[in-house]
C-alpha cells in the first residue's frame, strides 16, 4: 500500500503553478513538478492523469457537488433559485489555499491556447451537469440549459472577483451577486 | 507564384472527413488527406496550418460575418435583433456542400475529445466575436454576452437540425426559429 503523503495533491498543483509561471506550461515536466513538491513521479500520477489535469483539478468534483446542491433546493424553488443553490454548494468547497494561487492560475491558462481550450471545455461540461440536474427537477429544455449556463457564467465571475487580492467577500456572496446581475441583465434581453 | 488548384479546400476538407471517417482522426495523416485530394501537402499547408483546422474550416470568416451582420442591423434594433442579423448574415455563407458532409462532420468532432474541446472553445470565441460587435452597437455588458450566447447556442441548434436529411428548410429560417425558441425561454425564466 502506498504511503500516504501529507497535503500531496495540494503540493503538487502548486508546484505546477508555480513552474509553469516561471518557466512556461510547455517547457514543464512531470518530473520536475514532482521534484519541485518533494515527491515522486508515481505520486504524480496517483493523482493526475497528466500535467494539463493539474490544473483543473477537482472539475469532477465541482460537478457533482453542483448536482447535489441543485437537487437539494426546495421543491418550490425557482430555475434560478435551483442554480443559486448550486452554486453555494460549489462556492463552499473552495478554500483559501485556492483564492491564493487563483490569479497566477488564471494567467497560466490564459498563456497557452491548449489550456484555454481546456478551461472552456470543463466550464461547457459543468454547465450540461448542472442543466441535466435542472432536468431532473422537471425543468425542461431550452430553459435548464438557459438557466445552467447563467449558472457557469455567474461563477465564472464571482470566482474573477474572489481571487482579486483587495477582494474579501466570501465566494458565496459574490456568485449570488453575479447571478442576480446575469438575471437581471437577461430580463432587460427579453 | 502558385499554381491555382480548383475547388482544392474544398476537397481537403472532404477527403479528410472521408478518412477520418474510415480510419479515425488520430491514425490520419496530413499527406494521407492530401493525396485523397489529389492534392499535396505544400497546398494543404497553404490552405490549414494542421489537420485539426480542416475541420473548423472557415470560423474567422464566420466571426467576420457575424460582426458585419450585427454592425448592419438598424440603428432601433433591440440586442436580439442585432443577433438575428448576424446569424442571418453568417447562414447565408453555408453551402449545400456543408449541409451534405455537416453530418459526417459532427461524428468525427463527437468522437475525439481534443477536437470536443477545440469545438467548445470555437463557438466561445464567437459568442465573444459576435459580443463585441454588439458591444460597438452600444450593448452594454452581461447584456451582450448573453444576447451572443443565444446567438451561439441557436446557430448551433439551427445547424444540427439542418443538416438532417429529412430537413429541406433554409438555414436562416431554422436559425431564426431557434432563437425565438430560446428568447421564450428567457423570458419565462426571469
Amino acid at each position: 500500500m502506498a504511503r500516504w503523503q501529507p497535503n500531496a495533491r495540494l503540493r503538487l498543483v502548486q508546484a505546477a503553478i508555480d513552474l509553469f509561471g516561471e518557466q512556461g506550461y510547455d517547457s514543464t515536466t512531470v518530473a520536475q513538478i514532482a521534484e519541485r513538491a518533494g515527491l515522486t513521479k508515481t505520486t504524480f500520477f496517483r493523482h493526475f492523469p497528466d500535467k494539463c489535469e493539474v490544473l483543473f483539478a477537482g472539475q469532477e468534483e465541482h460537478g457533482r457537488l453542483l448536482a447535489e446542491g441543485a437537487a437539494a433546493a426546495a421543491g418550490t424553488a425557482t430555475p434560478l433559485e435551483a442554480v443559486a443553490a448550486a452554486l453555494d454548494a460549489l462556492a463552499a468547497s473552495f478554500t483559501p489555499e485556492q483564492r491564493a494561487f487563483g490569479p497566477r492560475l488564471m494567467r497560466v491558462i490564459d498563456s497557452d491556447s491548449e489550456l484555454r481550450e481546456r478551461a472552456a471545455f470543463k466550464r461547457l461540461t459543468l454547465a450540461t451537469t448542472l442543466a441535466t440536474a435542472l432536468g431532473e427537477r422537471g425543468v425542461t429544455e431550452p430553459t435548464a440549459s438557459l438557466a445552467a449556463h447563467l449558472g457557469a457564467q455567474a461563477f465564472s465571475d464571482a470566482f474573477a472577483r474572489w481571487i482579486t487580492p483587495a477582494n474579501d467577500r466570501p465566494l458565496s456572496d459574490l456568485a449570488r451577486e453575479s447571478l442576480d446581475a446575469l438575471r437581471e441583465a437577461t430580463a432587460a434581453l427579453t
